[in-house]
């Protein structure tokens, strides 16, 4: 049966879709990283008191959970990641581009999804 | 039995001893976390890369531990708290200058025991 996926409901990624997904997840995470240097650099400079010091190693607790969790680079995760990054803004559409139908219609119908449950 | 003490090895604090310790207590905690600050500061005015920002996060995670670990502000505890801090240094003898020698020579000893160990 070599036309048979072993998961019935998920999309097969060619290997251009796989570099493109590589990358587009990649630049995506980068931003993000990017943010929260950003604002631990800036939290870390108004820090006055204990109280502050400890919000920073919260913050910075957190967001590394969120991260973890989020960018989980499973091809049978992707096509969720992506919809919640375009979702969030953190991708653009046109980084998608050259990944085929069956990948891109799940991926904007999470963003919608999670664009009207957030509205 | 008014002059019985519940834990027999254990000094019994003055209103004034407590008062003294309380103060050389908040002090020690005070430069100790001012050096935390500044550690922090610097380490984040250095992030280049997310390595350094979770390297931050690991450094505030293990200095917040050691020193709840280590502020433990409870009579039982305090000749060796006080005879760790007075070690490290981060005690001077002079801010400990009223305590009774029953409260003086445990945190001698145990300074001098941490300093011998270290060796």
């Amino acid at each position: 049966m070599p036309d048979r996926y072993p998961y019935q409901n998920e999309p097969i990624w060619s290997r251009s879709e796989k570099a493109l997904a590589r990358k587009a997840f990649d630049a995506a995470l980068g931003r993000e990283l990017h943010e929260v240097i950003q604002e631990a650099k800036k939290m870390a400079s108004q820090i006055q008191q204990s109280s502050d010091l400890w919000d920073l190693k919260h913050y910075l607790t957190e967001r590394r959970k969120e991260i973890n969790r989020k960018y989980d680079y499973r091809y049978s995760q992707l096509t969720h990641i992506f919809g919640k990054l375009l979702y969030e803004k953190r991708l653009h559409e046109e980084e998608l581009r050259g990944l085929r139908e069956d990948k891109l219609k799940p991926i904007r119908s999470i963003a919608q999804f999670l664009a009207k449950y957030a509205a």
